[in-house]
């Protein structure tokens, strides 16, 4: 599957002629103030599901986006629980025989925000200035969610109905992996019944180059904890001869890459399913500013699998990322202490076909090995998602393009993702294609400080969503 | 030298008949209440030397320690400002001609107190309780001070005079590495000149087995601050091709030692007095429980150099220590980024005779080798100590072992500290010999949750105190 080729026409998307105005023109002139305050109003809510005293927030969140739901015309309404935080499901079904149904997939939890201090302004009280919106939250999901809601209800205001049957599930966990989301896809199954599966978390390649998304990288993590004294000694009188977490957890995470920064486990790359030459080919036609992808990133040099260029290690590569390391003392001035305890947080980043379970299976098995009797370690899995590739040549991919094409003039490119979501068990648990609408751009700082949505890449994306309802509508999904 | 041997028998100590009354003889009982509200008072006082905005607290801990001097009748008592935290000065004088003069060393500041949760009390609400004051700075090293100015103010209640003359120096930034002692030192080292030092901040091997310590480890401490992006970045998007601090750091972190345990930086041993066969041998001799020293410092097993025992490795090894090592999420659950910054801490314990800047530079040419150009490293020094020995053989050494065996009633052992003070520059700069009287024991939990005094070796080193002046009043130190 050549899921990174250059341009769409290669895999055969005719290009609509630019003729019939957009199903939503002018609704955004309309309803500006309304839909602003919306988005202001949900970002405002701290709902950070890997903060347990934040499931509070959580909650909330999961009822304003009910509200919004409801206030679109949506129906059968419904917050769902799990044994975690909420997700939120609405349908409207009245398409009539014949038109496709779609499953529109977001999420409404949001990111942890330390460090608190490098945000310009606190991530919970949005600021809307200069095109953007500033906040926890703003393109990582609930804008993305947003345009997608008031999509669905501008069409039923303008013309009472929408050209598909739509339902809504905006989840409440996805910043935390996922945990019991394939189970809730699972029990609800019938009810989501669908012929695709249109995702809005995803970026575009930039502003004036519109791409789409094609697949997803996978994500298992897990904390591992250390233990090896009742409580911190003083370095002078113990030093030396007690095991120190730290130099433990640093030894387990330095050993963790080779010299070639490949991941180091044993058998780790085994499953990894090898790039055709076409999609090597295409990966390498697209026209990528290595030095202003470093700009974005705010980084002066590069690191990573030798031999693999960048857009390959972040779309085509697992990893094994630190994604934190926390030993003893990390206040001002020094502290002379051998530190009792010590964590550990390792993220990797799957492609088809790793298997979450069989990595995390293997990570434990790599650190049974590594820590000296009497140490106590404690591994916790922190949640899993499988990688996941959608074919470009479904016709649906091609009803999403010509929908991008509307918006933005111009056919949207192939790209992949490095990021991880559920999308793999949407695609597998409802045995549909997962086509994805994202407006996020490189730069709008997902999972950083000063988190942003470029507030034009939401208006288009608005629009996007209302024509490819109408493409989807007349286009045979076979 | 022979700073370890067994007993001091054999360097020439002459036990005294167990004769004359102790000096002090029921001071304690007559004043108990009122001394048990100073302590409580003075540990009360959070003079965290390490918190820039705990400064106001030591300053209000150094007017208390001036308050303390008075109260005992010692005269020109001062706060003696520095760049940093004021120390205080106090003296009496009147022991008349020939009398032998001791500066009485110790410090007013104490460490951090995290991890707060730890704490079976508050550290800054100390409790007395089943014969121990737990607070933070109880033993380190209010306490200590505190008996050596009791001792001071019963002798001169009682017998209107003391038998030596009398300096105190309590220091303010013990627990920061000294920074502005030895400038201290030398700018009042007419006024400081004394015949002795006496330091009371140091540990007995146990209640029931007095010691006396001969050497200290030195410290040379730094913080490795390492950035590579503007923010954080999404581990999905950016990970695998960008550098991440958590990698660089664990790496270096893991390269601090070989396999061996051994530092690893090039020429770090090169310094190192090697023990003398008949040091070596007493070290042997010290009825060492290997198992009760694990079980006080929590640990179910060992760690460090190769070949060397563990009286040897804390005592009498140089060691480089992780004392604490921050990057990326440290937070419930799981944050998928790749961090942007990062920070390691090293405390190194040094021996005689390697220099604290010489480590120091060494330590800052091996990093420089250790981070790829773009990534940005800032190394700041935290404060250096030297290493310290005092010569067993020194007549005032004899004296201190009659006064420890006139109140614990066997004769002490000669050990060494693995701890870090500024006793070396004491020596050094008042050309004197440093006599260690303390009275803390390996159950106090220096540095960590729940610090402790035993109250009943307070009040043993306060009897040791009075009897310590009268001994060095009687032995010629020539």
């Amino acid at each position: 599957m050549s899921s990174t080729s250059a341009t769409p026409a290669s895999v055969g998307v005719a290009s609509t002629a630019v003729a019939a105005p957009l199903a939503l023109a002018g609704y955004a002139d309309a309803e500006r103030a309304r839909i602003e305050r919306r988005l202001l109003d949900w970002v405002a809510i701290p709902s950070i599901s890997a903060h347990p005293d934040r499931a509070g927030d959580v909650r909330r969140s999961a009822e304003f986006t009910a509200g919004l739901l409801a206030e679109a015309g949506l129906e059968h309404v419904e917050v769902l629980e799990t044994p975690g935080a909420p997700a939120v499901y609405a349908d409207w079904l009245h398409a009539g025989p014949g038109a496709p149904t779609a499953v529109v997939y977001g999420h409404h939890d949001v990111q942890p925000v330390d460090p608190l201090e490098l945000w310009s302004s606190p991530p919970f009280e949005p600021v809307l200035a200069a095109g953007e919106c500033r906040g926890r939250g703003a393109v990582d999901d609930k804008g993305q969610v947003l345009f997608q809601v008031e999509a669905a209800r501008g069409l039923l205001r303008r013309h009472g109905r929408l050209p598909v049957n739509l339902r809504f599930l905006i989840e409440g966990e996805e910043e935390v992996g996922s945990p019991h989301f394939e189970a809730l896809l699972a029990a609800h199954r019938d009810r989501l019944a669908c012929d695709v599966v249109v995702v809005s978390d995803t970026t575009m390649w930039a502003a004036d180059v519109p791409s789409v998304c094609t697949g997803m990288r996978g994500l298992v993590a897990a904390t591992v904890v250390v233990r090896t004294a009742a409580g911190d000694l003083h370095s002078g009188v113990f030093g030396g001869a007690v095991p120190n977490p730290a130099h433990l957890l640093a030894a387990a995470a330095a050993a963790l890459h080779d010299g070639q920064g490949r991941v180091a486990l044993p058998g780790f790359y085994d499953a990894v399913r090898p790039l055709t030459e076409a999609e090597a080919a295409s990966l390498r036609r697209l026209p990528f500013d290595e030095a202003a992808w470093m700009a974005a990133a705010g980084v002066k040099c590069l690191d990573g699998e030798a031999g693999r260029s960048t857009l390959e290690r972040v779309w085509t590569r697992p990893t094994a990322e630190v994604v934190g390391l926390t030993a003893g003392y990390g206040g001002p001035g020094i502290k002379t202490i051998v530190p009792a305890t010590g964590t550990l947080k390792v993220a990797f980043r799957l492609v088809a076909d790793q298997d979450p379970a069989a990595v995390l299976a293997g990570f434990r098995a790599w650190l049974a090995e590594r820590f000296p009797p009497g140490v106590e370690v404690t591994v916790t899995a922190e949640g899993a998602v499988a990688p996941a590739l959608t074919p470009v040549t479904h016709p649906a991919v091609g009803a999403l393009c010509r929908a991008v094409e509307a918006v933005w003039g111009v056919p949207p490119m192939f790209t992949r993702e490095g990021g991880s979501g559920p999308e793999e068990a949407l695609g597998r648990v409802l045995s549909a294609p997962v086509l994805y609408l994202g407006v996020g751009l490189p730069g709008d700082r997902f999972h950083a400080p000063d988190e942003r949505l470029v507030m034009d890449q939401f208006w288009r994306g608005l629009l996007a969503a209302g024509e490819l309802w109408r493409e989807l509508a007349a286009t045979p999904l076979g």
